[in-house]
């Protein structure tokens, strides 16, 4: 396999100086360069200080290690035997981030931890609020810490040092893109809602504060507007959706639903919130995927008898997004909830808290873990609001759900949604399921394939060019829709049909 | 006049963010220079990191800091009212400083102190030596930290913050430029006497380390190799031989000799050691150009009196370049010194001190200023090594002296050579005196030139591709021209007209 990544190591058996050829050093590597096919590159001043001797230690046949930074292939760094690089998902509520080998395209290690700026806000326009008040540099700075935690974290796991990292692909939504980046958040949320970048930023480890290699390649994915940020883009890249001859679906589900419909001749994406009951987010028990997490729910149809699956199968503490969409679904076929979401009272395991009705899903009383009613009708609202944009979303471009051959389901549905539960409730439509791919954290795979493959650099740009974006709550129609798929799976079923 | 200085001021009117046109502020940016006719940008995150809120603190009229980086052009600062930047010349000796304003291409001030690395060996291949045994580190702190307090003089005293100068043109010898950009100079003095570069520098004021905008545009001359530098390339420039249809000479007098010889088609250059007796380092009196300096002298033939011009009218302190070839030849010519440079004793003003012959030029007894006859012997042997390699560099290409049409004379010759007494010694070629054009810091004057037009970039780079080196000490007639060149004018005077 050719490997083409964001950066690699170029091996250049340089001639000799001799009293015929008194080319001096950074000359000579860049005639070597523009032999070896390389005719645009720059130099860092620090590489040059260390180019004489680096040459001379090697007996001229230096490794450098080169990157792609638009056009131009910059000398990131000399002498050295490995290349690592890092692909990071910056998130509004995790950052998640890959150590790779580039040499060999090998993962070495994967690891997540929660965005600092949560504290500030979880939901992003507080912390854009708290930005415009002045609070840039802090939220810039607490970011930057744990990003930088992160790569420590994953480096030292590793055994190695920030030097050893000369790439780092970045894929995170506008706004997250700009706080990584320190640039202003400012006029995102003013109209005309004008970030202060959207095409692709090329910078180095230096410039953007990373506790990597000062040289390093760092590239941040373009942003197809103040909604569509670089891990939609990331997203798409990973899904191939710029590929397909047919249109597709492309779902990501975090705090805002973003759906992304397209194909190799056109892109239209639109987000709206859902709230956060699916990403985990719901009050009592809502928890993202980890040890100790439901993520899968069976209940028996006659002795209503619950059936859970357990990540690393310990104790359970909580339940995601893929683990609530089982649930409901199994409640509502085994008559425990109704259409609208209310508890039937039939069978066991009901009962009252401070006024509050409670289900319990594992243990009883206090101590184990229940899901009241108003977090189902709250979860209800989520389901609503995404099925009616996808609703509307595809009906707008002329289509319904069954001209849509793949739907690829992505984000933070944690554990894996389970398809038939998420169409038994009304929340995806009701197509072959094998159509459904559930595609985990696109955005960070986008991230890491980008990382490997340079030649993606100006595919993610045609992606982005591609992208228009479509205002979905200004749609008539959604309301209506939407009013209907507060039920289950919703007041007039031949919708999900995509009738 | 079609000012196109290395840095400049470009005021873009871009048109507003509105709902039909949502490009972000750096896109916007983009596109805005990309109309204004530049398609190669740059942008450093920092000026990113601005854009947003000086776009509309302007109103949307921005004014940015351009500079020429090669083939690209870099937005070095936005939000600036003035450009200004500085030439400098780092010379083995001195380093001279000239600031300017860049929109209106005024000089301002200028300024010059002592290299600070002299301490560590008036001649520079001391320093290398001390370079290769470790000390780069420190030698390449004291040169930035004069030419940072060079900078700082010249700012301070017209009232400029460092973040004012935003384009740095640097000439250099060879060694000189390396030490400035921190580059190893170990190679240079080993065959094949490789430097670490020679093609031109651009960097930045934060990787070069000085006290100037840190995105400043820095640009150090090439070289063409280990003993031709960037002051030569800059002086060639400046005087404009690679523009001559006919060959010219232009002979940079400093510690060592430099002699180009060219036209627009082929330029030579060789160098040579002609000792410090020509760029003031007599050992007693030798002086450089500034208040209380002789620069000229006259003695009267019959009576013998002294005449000096001594600089600002000031109480004589000594005696540059220039006034010792007047005062060598004014002793010749009025008797008092034979062809070999011997005292004849006649005359008043002669006297011993500790075994020591001695010559008053002014006052008289130990306060005045004497010169020893030693003293003169050493700088006939200078105006010796000078005049032969000349005459051997001319004579080289086929040509004689009376063929030269202009002779261009630069460096250290102070306060500007008298060609008369000059050509009565024996130093310059006894050709028509309108054809000596005295140049003075012409390696300044090429970076000043430079600074002010970044079209010489190109020539720059033709001029050192022009050029080739010839290693004089290999010629088998110099030796024997030298020596008869120790005396006044010569022992076979028809050589000063190039027989």
């Amino acid at each position: 396999m050719n490997r083409r990544p964001l950066a690699w190591l170029q091996t250049l058996r340089l001639d000799p100086p001799s009293p015929s050829d008194k080319t001096a050093d950074r000359d000579r590597l860049r005639r070597a360069l523009l032999q070896a096919g390389y005719p645009r590159v720059s130099f860092p001043l620090s590489v040059m200080r260390r180019l004489p001797d680096e040459m001379r230690r090697r007996d001229f046949e230096l490794t450098a290690v080169l990157g792609q930074a638009e056009d131009e292939v910059r000398v990131i760094d000399i002498g050295r035997e490995k290349v690592h690089g890092i692909a990071l998902d910056i998130g509004s509520t995790n950052i998640e981030a890959s150590l790779f080998d580039l040499s060999t395209g090998d993962r070495l290690d994967q690891g997540g931890r929660e965005n600092p700026q949560l504290p500030f806000g979880a939901d992003v326009l507080t912390r854009v609020q708290r930005s415009m008040m002045g609070g840039t540099e802090e939220l810039v700075r607490v970011l930057r810490t744990g990003v930088n935690g992160l790569i420590d974290t994953l480096c030292s796991r590793n055994h190695f040092a920030a030097d050893d990292i000369v790439a780092v692909a970045v894929a995170g939504n506008t706004i997250m893109s700009h706080f990584f980046l320190g640039l202003s958040v400012d006029n995102i949320p003013v109209a005309p809602y004008v970030p202060a970048v959207n095409g692709p930023v090329f910078t180095t480890g230096r410039e953007a504060g990373l506790s990597v290699n000062e040289g390093a390649l760092v590239y941040v994915f373009p942003n197809a507007g103040s909604y569509v940020g670089g891990d939609i883009i990331s997203g798409i890249l990973h899904a191939g959706v710029h590929r397909e001859e047919e249109p597709v679906l492309f779902i990501d589900v975090g705090t805002n639903v973003e759906i992304t419909l397209g194909c190799r001749d056109w892109i239209m994406t639109g987000a709206g919130a859902a709230g956060p009951a699916l990403e985990g987010g719901v009050a009592g028990i809502g928890k993202k995927a980890e040890p100790g997490t439901i993520s899968g729910v069976r209940i028996g149809r006659s002795n209503r008898g619950i059936d859970l699956d357990v990540m690393d199968n310990r104790e359970p503490t909580g339940i995601c997004g893929s683990g609530l969409i089982d649930l409901v679904s199994e409640m509502f076929s085994a008559g425990l909830i109704d259409q609208s979401g209310k508890f039937t009272g039939i069978g066991e395991g009901f009962r009252e808290r401070d006024g509050e009705r409670l289900y319990a899903i594992y243990g009883n009383g206090n101590d184990g873990l229940s899901i009241s009613e108003a977090e189902i009708r709250n979860f209800l609202f989520s389901k609503a609001a995404m099925f009616s944009f996808l609703y509307v979303f595809v009906k707008s471009v002329g289509l319904t759900f069954r001209d849509i051959k793949k739907v690829y389901v992505a984000g933070a549905l944690g554990c894996g949604i389970d398809p038939e539960s998420a169409v038994n409730i009304g929340m995806l439509p009701d197509i072959p399921r094998d159509r459904f791919i559930p595609i985990g954290n696109s955005s960070l795979s986008g991230a890491e394939m980008l990382l490997l493959d340079r030649g993606l650099l100006d595919e993610a740009a045609r992606v982005a060019a591609l992208i228009t974006y479509r205002e979905m709550n200004e749609d008539a129609e959604l309301m209506s829709v939407l009013q209907g798929a507060l039920f289950i799976p919703h007041t007039q079923p031949e919708l999900l049909k995509g009738a």
